[in-house]
Formats: C-alpha cells, sequence, structure tokens
C-alpha cells in the first residue's frame, strides 16, 4: 500500500494528540510524520508506532514535501500556514473555523456529505466540534426533512483546549484540599477558586459563553451551529437555533435537541433511522436507564443517542440528547476520516 | 405584631436548613418553632434567632397548636402527614410534588399569582424548583402571550438533596486525591467515580435524567415543568417542551429557554420588562461578559435573566438563560414567601 508523509500542525494541543493517536489506531499509511508546533515547545518528543518523532517549529517552510497536512493549531495559525501548506502541495485537513464557510472549502462530515471532498482545491474543512456531534445524531432523520433545531449544549472543557483541562483541574485540586483542610482542622473557611484563562471559574460552574459575542447578542460558537449545519447539509432553509453552554465536564459534548422535521417523525422511527445509521449508536431505554452521558462516550468513536420522545408541542417535534467524545468524533476523528477518504482508504 | 407558631417539617434537609435561614433572616414573626423530622434525627438541635432548637420526631400528633406548617420532607411524608397538620388547624405549605397538581390546591410564586393564595382550604403548594426558576425569568412577559417554551435544564446536586451535594462532593474528593497520588508518586493511575444514590458518577459528567421515567419517555421532572408551568399561569394551551438534566454543580439552577410569544417581543422591550419586573434582576450585558451563572446567584434571593435575544428561527421567538438558587427562591424563599402573605405581612 503507498504510504503518505503526513505533518500536524498543533500536535501539542488536545486535538493533536488526539490525531496521533487515531493516526495509529486506524493503521494510517504514514510514510513519514512531521509534529509541528510553536517555537515553545520544540525540543518535546512524542512517539509514534514506537519512534520517537521530535516536535518542529511551524514555519512557512514546515510543508516541504508533504501530502497530508492536518491542523488543528488555531483559526490565527491556519490562516497563516495553510497556504503555504497548499503551495508546497500537500492536501490540507483544517481543523479551524478558519475556512468552513468558504465557499470554496468542502465541510465535511465522512458520514454525511463525503461527496464534497471531491471538490476541494487543497483545503478540506473539519466542523466545529459541537456541530459534529448534534449532526451526527440528526443527519439519519435526513429523509423526514429537517426543517427547525433547538439546541443547547452542555460542552466539555477540554473543546478549549488542553489549557482548559488543567484550569478546571487546578480549580478542583483546590476545592479538594480546602475540603479537606477544614475538616481535618476543624475549619470553614471557603477558597475562592481563581480564572485563569475561563473567564469565571468554571469548576462547580456552568457558562453561557463559548467563543467571542456578536452585535446580535450570539456567540460566534452558536453562529457556528447554524452556519455550519447548513453547508453541511446544503440546506439553506434549515433553521437552526442555538444557546452554546460550558459545563465542568473533562471530555465529550452532550447536545439536548428539540427538533422539528418536514414529515412525521414517530419516535420508532427515529430509533430505526438511529440504529442503522454509520457512526451513532442508539443508546436509548428508559427502563434501565440507559441513556447517553460524556463519561460514557469519553474514548470512543460513535456518538450514542437517547431519550427519543415525541415533543408533543409541535405537529411534527422530537427531542433528543446526544452525546459525543468532541476530540475524536467531533475534532481528531473526523479529520483523519476525512483523509481516509482522501487517500481512497475508504 | 402578632407572631406564630411554626413548624419545619423536614427540617435537617437542604430546603429545611435554608428555611431556618430564611425565616430568621427576613424576621417572620415566629412565637414557637418546631422543628420536625425522621427519627434518625432526633437529639441534632439547630440554632434559630440565638436559640437552640431541639429535632422531633415527624408524627401524626406534632401539630397540635401549629399556625403554619412548612414542609419539605419529600412526597411521601407529605402525603402522610400534611393532613394531619390540616386537621390540627395549620395552614401547610408545602415543598413536595404531593398535592401540587391538586386543583383544590393553590400552587403559587408570590411575584406571579399571590391571588391564588386566598383560594386555599389549608394547603398551598410550592412549585417545583426549576419550575419557579424559568418562570421568573418567563412572568414579565406575560404581557405578550406566552406560546411556546423549549426549555433544557442545568440542575445543580443539591435540587436532590443534601445527600447529592456530600455524594458530588465525595466523588470529586476521590478524584483530587488520587491525581495528587498520581502527581507526587509518578504513577498514572485512574480512580473509578462509585455513585451511591445517583445512577451513576455526578463528578465530571452530565446526567439527562431527573425523578423517574414515564411511560412516554419524559421525566416526571419534565412533566411538572409542564403542569406546573400551566397551572401556576393559569394558561391550558400553553407549550412547554423540556429536557431536564443534572450537572456537577453544587447550588443554583440554569435554564436555556427557547420561547415563542403571541405578540412580537423584542429585545429592547424584553430588557425593560425584566428590569421592571419584581424577584428578577436584568443580568446582561455581553460587552462586559455579564450573563447569569450558578456561582453568581448562590445564596441571592433575585434569579438572573440573560443572553436575552431574538431566535430568528420563528416570527416571535427570543431566547434567554435564566438562574436562580434553586434552595431558595426555588424552594425556601418561595415557600417564606408565601407564608407572609398568609399572615398578612406582604
Amino acid at each position: 500500500m503507498r504510504r503518505y508523509k503526513v505533518a500536524v500542525a498543533g500536535a501539542t494541543g488536545a486535538v493533536g494528540q488526539e490525531m496521533l493517536k487515531i493516526l495509529e489506531e486506524r493503521k494510517f499509511p504514514v510514510k513519514d510524520l512531521r509534529l509541528l508546533a510553536s517555537k515553545r515547545s520544540v525540543g518535546k518528543r512524542f512517539s509514534f508506532s514506537g519512534e520517537p518523532v521530535p516536535i518542529e517549529e511551524l514555519t512557512p517552510s514546515s510543508f516541504r514535501g508533504i501530502e497530508i497536512a492536518l491542523f488543528s493549531a488555531g483559526a490565527d495559525r491556519s490562516r497563516q500556514f495553510v497556504p503555504d501548506a497548499v503551495n508546497a502541495g500537500a492536501i490540507v485537513i483544517d481543523n479551524s473555523s478558519a475556512f468552513r464557510m468558504d465557499p470554496r472549502v468542502p465541510l465535511v462530515v465522512p458520514e454525511i456529505n463525503p461527496e464534497d471532498i471531491k471538490t476541494h482545491t487543497g483545503i478540506i474543512a473539519n466542523p466545529n466540534c459541537t456541530t459534529i456531534v448534534m449532526l451526527m445524531g440528526l443527519y439519519p432523520f435526513r429523509t423526514h426533512g429537517l426543517r427547525r433545531i433547538i439546541v443547547s449544549s452542555y460542552q466539555a472543557v477540554s473543546g478549549a483546549g488542553a489549557w482548559a483541562i488543567e484550569e478546571l483541574r487546578r480549580q478542583v485540586i483546590t476545592w479538594s484540599l480546602n475540603e479537606i483542610q477544614n475538616q481535618v482542622l476543624g475549619t470553614t473557611g471557603q477558597v475562592q477558586l481563581l480564572p485563569e484563562k475561563f473567564p469565571y471559574p468554571i469548576a462547580f460552574n456552568i457558562i453561557p459563553h463559548i467563543d467571542q459575542f456578536q452585535d446580535n447578542g450570539y456567540t460566534k460558537e452558536e453562529i457556528k451551529c447554524v452556519n455550519e449545519t447548513r453547508k453541511i447539509l446544503h440546506n439553506e432553509t434549515l433553521q437552526v437555533s442555538a444557546t452554546t453552554v460550558r459545563v465542568p465536564v473533562f471530555r465529550s459534548h452532550s447536545v439536548s435537541v428539540h427538533l422539528e422535521t418536514e414529515k412525521k417523525l414517530t419516535v420508532a422511527k427515529a430509533r430505526t433511522l438511529i440504529r442503522n445509521a454509520e457512526g451513532v449508536q442508539l443508546y436509548d431505554d428508559p427502563s434501565t436507564l440507559k441513556y447517553p452521558m460524556p463519561y460514557l462516550v469519553t474514548g470512543k468513536d460513535d456518538c450514542l443517542v437517547g431519550r427519543i420522545r415525541r415533543d408533543e408541542t409541535v405537529p411534527n417535534g422530537i427531542c433528543l440528547w446526544i452525546v459525543g467524545d468532541q476530540l475524536r468524533k467531533g475534532a481528531a476523528l473526523n479529520a483523519v476520516q476525512i483523509a481516509e477518504i482522501v487517500i481512497g482508504k475508504r
């Protein structure tokens, strides 16, 4: 089998690390692997297929000879370096928001619109993690015409990056040490959890704000759910109303969706459609308390769908609850799946 | 001023304790205070207005001479003992779900339907905590006709009781000690967080299940949001679609609401209506990252409303985010406010 020269830009981040793991697990045919990150990570090395691979600095000349470049280094760095990678002849799969809405760039979830990959001119964009997780639970209903999606998200901190995992961890340990001290010493002091990069404490708190606010009161994250969903589904009239929220969970995003379809969709039919769809699993049995949760899905490829029930407040309404590992299907796995299609492996 | 003989049934619980605090803070005219709980709490004593008050066992004869009885001991105990209290001549304010949907029992949020109190025949019901928090943010829009409410909740563990606070605390400390051990010893062991009374781990997890499942796939908590909302607002055609979810937060519930009104409601008008309403505060300025969060509202009386924005997917749609301390306004404070009206103090 032909093997490829692959670069990962942003290799030290939460998604970058997951990309390495998934390339290895899925035996992506890698000939050469180049791990790129900012200058301050140079000197680190990671093991790939038993070999140590050093981190190199991400520069315009990093992509000589590279055939596939996976980017997950933030939108600014994508805007800066993706053109260099394309000019060097690489096909770029970009996990940032930089090119997602560019009409020349396909935005792809392989289970949903793999055919769009063919139209690429060097760049293929990986959708926002929440959008992917949500759509994995909704795309099986396309047969019934998606009309309106109302979504509230419960997003894990790792969606914000490795720093956010560390920030939640630090706050939780600080809080625990104070609890232990109080109990051991018979004191009652409360400790203040100081935010570092999050605007407010995230431990034991809920922050209804992800990415920047726009003039209309929505956050960019909420706007992404709308625009990216329409682009992926090729459905410009689809109505999407989103509230995106950060919760004190380390990993895996949950979404509560109240969906309206064009044609009547019964609960039984919805279950069958999920059961037969690729990349999602029906996980729905109230009688045995079976419903999707972040801790169940972390480290797993498939998204889980449950709590399916009729929304009686509209003619064709259905409610559901979707959970997916946003570092895997919501980011790294989706990118590697795209790469597999690019090289004809799927 | 006339002073009253007051009983608190369920005095050792999370809500019961908050009731004591609020009776004290608001200088409710208490002559005698009787604290009632199950047998195993007998022997405990709590301080009220500087005096120690012992816990007595809740029995059918606990209410002799009592004029106002605040119940928060669970629906089963309310069903068992509320009739005894009423027979003894007390006016009961019951925080459980036992009598909420009884047509002879008013279900009251004092800011919303205080006039219903007058119709009582011995029992006044306190609504479900999530319903109260949600309605505090929505009742100011009644002028515009509430048509459809789509709500996803983010409910703190203390809504489940004092045991749930302890369960989250224990899991978080267990996790932290393992993290510290790993770091100090250079190990990588993971600890399993074992659920005790919650069906699954709650630390770092999200559980889309509160109260029992019904045959239609909804939980009782979700059904309560529908039925209680209609009863409080005297609006039997109001459409409510709810997904209720437990999150790893100690205290204060958040709700994401996508609302449709009969008449067009602009964001500016919505802000004005909230600003002028009793019991809620407008807390909404994206430019300064001002939005409601549980940690802000804990211990506060007013519910906070923010993230107000147009829902463009329907003609008269608006989205908002409401947070309230569910032990205070969502339970104990609301009950004491009802008691204040009963005795003519408000």
